[in-house]
C-alpha cells in the first residue's frame, strides 16, 4: 500500500505525507480525533470561517517542518533520514494531547497540567508503535543532541507558531496577520546546534513578532472570543456542580466521567485516558445544546447563550477595576436574575484579567547570524524594533457580564 | 443598536450585513443552526480543510446578492430598496431548511421531500417576524412578477452557486474550481424581466460549466466520499430498525426523536419540525461515536468506520455491474461477517449509481444577450462549447464495500 | 561566489537558480535582454498591469521545470544530476530568440524563421560558454533518447505553457485563466520514454485546455489587442517603405539596420543577428514616440494611434467579409484620408482573419495513462470533453480600421 | 460612448471608471504616458516581477479612493457627488508630473522642485479641459474646506500609499509588505473636518507603519537598487557633461533637450514642458542600449553595467565611513581605471547616505478616535507601538563603487 499521500491544502497547496510512519500515527484514532477539534474553538462566533481544525494545523506543521529540514540540508548542516523521519513525528504529535476548546477547558475537564497529559500520551502511542516514535519523543523533551530539531518543533521560532499564525489569519480572513513564513524559512540556519535567523531575514521576524501581536489581540483575545470562553468554562462548571449535586445533566459517556470530579485526579490519569482520547468539540456541543432545556437556569441560560450567540459583553482596560463598580455590578446581576446565593452571581459575571506579550525572552530567543556568524538576540540585532516594548506583556483587565 | 454588521470571510475579505433585518434573521437560533452544519459534509475525509458550514455560505452569497443587484441597478434596472432587502432576505434563507449532512441523510432522518420542509420553516419564520419575509417569499417561490430576483436565488447561474463552487475550491484546496464569479456578475443583465448575460461573459460561462463538472466528479461524487456518505446512510438505518426492536440507542433528545421512524411523517410535520430544527452535525458525530462501542456489530462497525475513517472502498464504471460478480462479492461479505440474514449483507455493501450533468436545461437555461439584445442559450451562443455533451447526464455505477 | 540565487515571484513565492551555469546564461546579455521585452505586447493596452516580461516567465519554465523532474524521480524514473541541468537549460533558452513584440513583427523585422533564428542563437551561446550547452541542445531539438525531456520543453503540455497561461492569467488578472500547475505536475509521468499524466489529473487536463481557449479569445487574440498589433506592423512596414525611398526616419542603430531592408536575408544572418540580440521594445517604443511628429501621414497617425492609444476598431465575424462591404470601406478610407495611392488604404485598414484551436494533435497529443497502464489520447480518456470540439480550429474574420 | 469602463486588475480585481471625466483624464497623452513609467523603476533588477507602471497605480489608488469616499458616506458624512468626482480626479492627477526613474532622476534631468512641475501641468491640463479640474485641484492643494479630502489624497493615510505599498508587495512578491487595505479604508471616519481612524483599526494601523518600514529597506532602498540608482544618476550626468563639451551622444529628440542643461532651469518651464511630457523610460533605456558602445570610456561603462546588471557593491552602515577608508578606496579606483582627472573618481563610486522614518510626524499624524470621539495620535493611542523609535529617522551610510 501507497502511504506517500497528497492532501490538498488551501493555504499551501498540497501536502505530501513524506514516511510511511507519518501515515500510521495518521490513521490513529487519537490523530482523527484532531479533525473534531476546532483550532480556534469558540473564536468561529466572531470569524465564522475560522473552524479550522488542529488536524489541518498539524498537516501544516509538518509541511513546514519538511521545508525547514530542506533548507537547513542544502546549508550543509548534516542530518540524517532518520532525524528527519523523528523531527517529523514529533511535530506531528505536539498537539495530540489538546482536549476540545483546549486552553479554556482544559482545567475544567481534567485537573492537571497539559504536558503531563500529552507526554503519558506519547508514551502510550510509542507503546502502541513498538517504539517507532522513541526518536521523536528525545525530540519532543529536548533530550537529543541537536537542539534545533526541538526547536523547530517548540520554541519562539518554531514551525507549529509559523503554521498556526499563518493558517489562522487565512482562516479568520484577518489578512494582516499574513507572515512570510516562506522567506523566514529560507532564512533558517544553525549555529552551534542551536536554530539561528541569517541576517536577512530579519525584517521577516520583526514581521513576524508583529503579526503575532495583531492576532492574539484582534483574535485569540477578541472581547467577544473572550466572553463565550469565560461563558464556557462557566457552564462546565456548573454542570460539574449539578452533578455533584446528583442532578441528572445529559451528556455522552466520555463527557459523564468528566463532569463527575470525583472521577478525575493526576494520580488515577491511567484510568480515565482512554476516555479523555474520546471526547472533541462534539461532546460539549451536543451538550449545550440539551442543556438549553434544563431546568437549572444557570445551566439553561449559559448554554442558550453560547449556542445561540446572545454573549456577555466585555469591557476591557489597563487598570484593574474599582471595587465599587464590581460592588454595583454585582449587586445589579443578583436582582436581575433574582438569585438567592451570593455565589451564584459569579455564574453571570466575570472580572478578570487577560495579558501578552509579542515576544517573550524567557521562553527562549530567537536568534540572528549577522555577517562573520556573530549571534544577536533579535532585540539587539534590529535597529529598530523596539524589543523592550514588544516583551513586556500588556495586561488587559476585564469585566464580562450579561446584557440587558 | 447598529446592525449593519461587517463580517471577515477569507473567500470576499469583508461582508456586510446591508439590513436590519438581515441581521435579525442571523440572529435567529434555526440560522445560528447552520453555523454546526458542515456544507460538505463528508467531503472533510478526503479533504481536510473543508470544514466550512453553511452559515459561511449562505452569508456568502448574501454578499454576491448584493454585488448583483448593484450591477443591475447600474444597467438602469429598476429595483426598489424593498425589493433589495427582499432579494436578500430570500438567499438568506435558501439554505434553511437543511439538516446535517444533507442530501445524504435527508431521507433517512425525515422522509419528506427537501422542499416541503423548507417552505413550511419559512412560512412559521415569517410568522415570528411579523411578516417581515412575505416579499421574499414570494420571489423564493417565484410568485412574483420580477422573475429575475427569483433566478437570483435560484437558477442554473445563481448566487448559491456562483457562492459554493467558489468556496468549495477554496476550503478543499482544488484551485482548478475558481470560478469568475466577479466577472460573471458584472456581465448580468435582464432582458424582458429574466437573467440574462452579455455576450462579453461567454467564456466565463463555460469556464463556470466545465469547473461545476470538475468540482463534481472531484468533490461531491469523490470515489471516498461517497464511500463515506454510504456508510453514514447505513449507519442510520441500523440504528432505527435497532430502536424499532426496542434496543436501546444512545442520541440527543432530537436525534431520538428522528430514530424513531414512527414518530415521523409528512402529516405530522408541524409536530417535530422544532425538533428537526435542533438538528445538526454534532448530534450525528456524537451518536457515531458512542456507538462505535455498541453490542450490534453492524451500529458498531460502521460507526467505528466513519468516527476512525477506515471507508469502504469504491469502483467506479460506465457500465452496470455484472449481476454475477455481484453475488459473488455479497457472498464473500456474508461468509466474512459471519451473517446469519441475507439482509445483513446490504449494511456491508452498496451496489447503486451516481449522475452529473454539467448543464442542465431541463432545470432552467443560462441565456446569452448578444449585440442587439438577440437572446441565444449558451448551447447555441457558444462556439466551442459542446452543450450536448455537456448537458448529457454522466452516469457512474458504483460497487462500495468493506476492505480486507 | 554563491551563484545559487533566491528570487521573489509573485506568481510562486521563491524561485532557485538550482545549478551555476543556470545563473551563468542568466547573466549574459542576451538573457538580460530579456527583461525589456514584454511576455504579451500590446495587450498592456487592454488589461493595464500585464506588462510582464520574458525574463520572469523564463524563470517561471524554470521552476516548473524543476518541480517536474523532481516528480518524476520520486517516481523512480531514473534522471541524471547532467541531464536535470540539461533540461533547466533547455527550458532557460526557449525564448531566447525573440524579439521584441515576438509574433506581431518577426516577419517585418527579420523574415527568417524564428526557430531557424533561435538555433542559431544558442549555438553561439553554446560556443560562448565553451560546450556547456551541448546536452541541453540535444534535449531542445529533440535530439536525446529521453523524449519526454524535449516535451517538458516543448509539446502540448511542457512547462512553458503550464507558466505563460499561469502568469498571463496572474498578470492580466483573468482569474479564470488559472490551472491547476501543481496539480498537473503532480501527476505526469513517464511511459515508453513519453510523457504521460495519471488519470487522476484527467479532470485537471481538460480545465488546462479549456482554460488555454479562454486565454486565446479574452487576451491574446483579444480585439482590441490584434487592432494594436495590426498597427504596429503597418507602422513598421511604413518606416522601411519611407527608408527604402531615402527617408530619414528616427531610430536607435540597432533598430535602423533592420529598417533597411536591404540589410537583412537568411544567409547573412551573422552579421544582423549581433544588432538583433540588441534590439527590445524599448527601440520600438521610442521610435513610434518620435514618429509620430514625423511628416509623413502614415508614419505619425499610426505611431499615434498606438502610443496614445487611439486605436482602430475591429469587427468579428465567422464568415469572410463581404467583398462589396469591403470596397464600400475602402473607399470610405480613401476619401477620409484624401490618399491619393490605393495602395496606401492599406495602412489605415486590414481584412485578415486569426484561427486558434485548443488542443492541437497535429502538434503532438497529451496522452493519459490508465489503470493497468494503458495509453490513451485525451480525447479518448475523457467521458465528456468533446476533442472533436476543442480541437477543431476556430476561425475568426476580422475587418480592423480607424475609427471616426 | 460608454465611458464608465471596466478594467481587470490583478490586484483588486476589477476597477471601474466611475465618471465620464475619469474616462477623458485617462484617454489624454499625458496620462497615458504613465503606461511607460514603472512604478519602481530599476527596482526590476532585484524583483524581477515589479515591472508595474505608474498608470496601473494610479488607477489602483482611484479604485481606493472610490472605496473610502463609500465608507465615510456610508457613515452618513455628506460629500456631493461633485466633491466626489473632484476628488477622484485629484488622485488620478497626484503621479502625472512624474518623470522617468522619478526619484533618481528628478535633479538631474529638470532642476526643479518636482511638486512646482506637478502644479504647472495640472494647470495647463485644466485649461485643455476647460476648467473641469478646477475643484479637483483646489483639493489638491489644500485649498478646499473639507480638509478630509485633501488627506485622502496626501498624507500620512492616503490611497496613494495604501495602494503603492499594497501594488509594490504584490508584485514584487515580498508577501509580508502586505497590508489590510480594506480594513483600513473600512475604519475610516472624519472628525472635525479631519481624517481619522476609528479605535478598532488600530492594529491594521501599527502593521502598516511596520510594513512600510520593510518595504523601504527591503524593497526601495535594498543595496542592489541603491547602486544602480547610483549609476544611473552618474550616466545621465556624464552624458549631460559630454553633451556641454560638444560631444555626439545618441538620444532622442525630447531626451536631448535636458542632456542640453542651458535649456532648462525653472523660469522657462513652459518652453521645455512639453518636451518634459514626452519623456518616459523607453528614452532613458534606448539611450543607454546605444552609450554601451560610446567612445568615452565612463559613459560606456556605467550604460553597460545598467543595461547588462554588472552593479556596484554596496556596503551599508550606521557610521559614516572613515575618511582614510575613503580615500585608499578612491586611489585604488583612480588606480583600477586609470584615470587621469580625480573628478573622474565620482563616476566609479559614490559615499552618500539614505535615511528613512517609518511615521513622520512632521509630514503630518494620524489619528485615531477612541471611544467618546477622543482624538489621539497613533504614536499616544497604541499600547505597544513604540512611535519614537518608528519616527526616529533611520540613517544608513554607504559607499557604492565598482566590483573587481
Amino acid at each position: 500500500m501507497n502511504k506517500k499521500k497528497i492532501i490538498n491544502d488551501p493555504v499551501y497547496g498540497f501536502i505530501t505525507l513524506p514516511y510511511d510512519s507519518i501515515y500510521d500515527v495518521i490513521q490513529h484514532p487519537w490523530f482523527q480525533r484532531l479533525r473534531r477539534i476546532q483550532q480556534l474553538g469558540l473564536s468561529n462566533l466572531v470569524y465564522p470561517s475560522a473552524v479550522h481544525t488542529r488536524f489541518q494545523h498539524t498537516l501544516g506543521a509538518l509541511h513546514l517542518m519538511g521545508l525547514a529540514l530542506e533548507v537547513l540540508k542544502s546549508k550543509k548542516i548534516i542530518i540524517s533520514d532518520l532525524e528527519c523521519e523523528a523531527a517529523c513525528l514529533a511535530i506531528l504529535m505536539h498537539d495530540i494531547g489538546h482536549g476540545p476548546f483546549s486552553h479554556a477547558l482544559e482545567k475544567e475537564l481534567a485537573p492537571v497540567h497539559h504536558e503531563e497529559i500529552s507526554s503519558y500520551i506519547m508514551n502510550d502511542l510509542n507503546k502502541q508503535l513498538n517504539g517507532k516514535l522513541s526518536l521523536a519523543l528525545k525530540i519532543f523533551n529536548n533530550d537529543y543532541e541537536k537542539k534545533y530539531l526541538h526547536q523547530l518543533v517548540s520554541s519562539q521560532l518554531d514551525v507549529d507558531r509559523l503554521d498556526y499564525l499563518n493558517r489562522d489569519s487565512f482562516f479568520t480572513g484577518v489578512a494582516e496577520g499574513v507572515i512570510g513564513y516562506d522567506r523566514i524559512i529560507k532564512m533558517l540556519n544553525v549555529h552551534e546546534d542551536n536554530l539561528v535567523v541569517e541576517e536577512k531575514g530579519i525584517y521577516s521576524i520583526e514581521k513576524f513578532i508583529v503579526s503575532r501581536r495583531l492576532m492574539y489581540w484582534q483574535v485569540y483575545l477578541h472581547k467577544t472570543v473572550v466572553a463565550a470562553e469565560q461563558m464556557l468554562i462557566k457552564v462546565i462548571h456548573r454542570a460539574k456542580y449539578l452533578t455533584s449535586q446528583g442532578k441528572e445533566v445529559f451528556g455522552s459517556p466520555s463527557l459523564k466521567v468528566f463532569l463527575d470530579s470525583k472521577n478525575i485526579s493526576a494520580k488515577n490519569i491511567d484510568e480515565w485516558l482512554p476516555m479523555f482520547m474520546k471526547l472533541d468539540d462534539t461532546d460539549i456541543y451536543s451538550a449545550l445544546k440539551v442543556w438549553q432545556h434544563h431546568d437549572d437556569k444557570i445551566l439553561s441560560y449559559l448554554s442558550d447563550g453560547i449556542i445561540n450567540r446572545k454573549l456577555f459583553k466585555v469591557s476591557f482596560q489597563s487598570a484593574t477595576f474599582n471595587t465599587q463598580i464590581i460592588k454595583q455590578e454585582k449587586e445589579k446581576t443578583k436582582k436581575y436574575f433574582k438569585l438567592e446565593n451570593d455565589s451564584d452571581i459569579d455564574y453571570y459575571m466575570v472580572v478578570n484579567s487577560t495579558s501578552n506579550s509579542a515576544y517573550n525572552k524567557q521562553t527562549g530567543q530567537i536568534y540572528i547570524m549577522q555577517k562573520g556568524n556573530t549571534i544577536k538576540d533579535i532585540a539587539y540585532a534590529s535597529d529598530q524594533l523596539n524589543i523592550s516594548v514588544l516583551s513586556a506583556p500588556v495586561v488587559k483587565h476585564f469585566i464580562c457580564s450579561w446584557k440587558n
